[in-house]
């Protein structure tokens, strides 16, 4: 991302460099999960991070499948929301003496990240379909979709006896 | 945050510095709207963002009523994820070179912001339930409505105007 250099002329190469940041926080959620997945204690959380890094595998395969669709350059663009929001994970996972609370608070960093990821996706969807691109935004929608789908099994499992175990 | 020094020993501690981080935020993003709103161009997503800005003063106020309530410090803690959320919406802003380009962006990056509070309001109010703070729970559930609100409105403005004239 070069600051001031104002390279973003058209809702086109927004598009792509919003495609390029995404293609960096999935690699990066790539390399968060299996430490997420070795603090958590709770076998279904264990297994449901398991099952969403199989996921995030496709996303990364689905995200160089719409470069080459849409004929852009495939790279990564370093942004700092993903970086912050897994720092913030870290921190917190760092800062937690329990194990049952520990995997309540990697169920909300979890959920964190789903929702930036749910953000991202949402806003590529539609500047795709304006864009004229409805082959990029079908790809790019089921990404979407797999991540709202994420986003509610964290909830089924915090609901459903983490945050329970934690108080 | 006290890295390494294992201070969360329960959902309660992990609830009162989850608000802490959600208050931090509020006052990162009370400070980052109107700066939002002064590069916006499009009245609708001008006024849209202005409206929000009052709201999100009274989302302060009501993390500062869930501390008084709970008897908890009221303090503010820095967290990573809303700066690096914030940092990229300003760099991509600095890096469009077209005002119609630039309101897509700006609605991104609010959805973005809106989604990052979604993700921690959800988690507070189901924190706030299994700790049996119905009272603290009602009063963080009206900010997670109208969180949910503001993300429905800018996906409708920008379906309804600015991804096309931005196209």
């Amino acid at each position: 991302m070069g600051l001031f250099s104002k390279d973003i002329k058209t809702l086109d190469d927004l598009f792509v460099h919003q495609l390029q940041d995404v293609y960096y926080a999935e690699q990066q959620i790539l390399s968060a999960l299996p430490k997420m997945i070795e603090k958590a204690t709770a076998p279904e959380l264990k297994q449901g991070l398991q099952s969403h890094l199989t996921e995030t595998e496709e996303h990364v395969r689905r995200v160089e499948q719409v470069f080459e669709m849409h004929g852009a350059t495939k790279k990564a663009v370093k942004c700092p929301a993903i970086n912050g929001i897994i720092e913030e994970a870290n921190d917190v996972a760092g800062d937690v003496d329990d194990k049952q609370v520990l995997d309540a608070a990697i169920v909300a960093s979890a959920q964190a990240v789903e929702h930036y990821e749910i953000a991202r996706y949402g806003t590529l969807v539609a500047w795709a379909k304006q864009l004229g691109r409805a082959d990029c935004a079908a790809v790019l929608e089921k990404t979407l979709k797999e991540e709202h789908a994420a986003d509610k099994k964290l909830s089924g499992l915090a609901e459903g006896g983490v945050n329970r175990k934690a108080a």
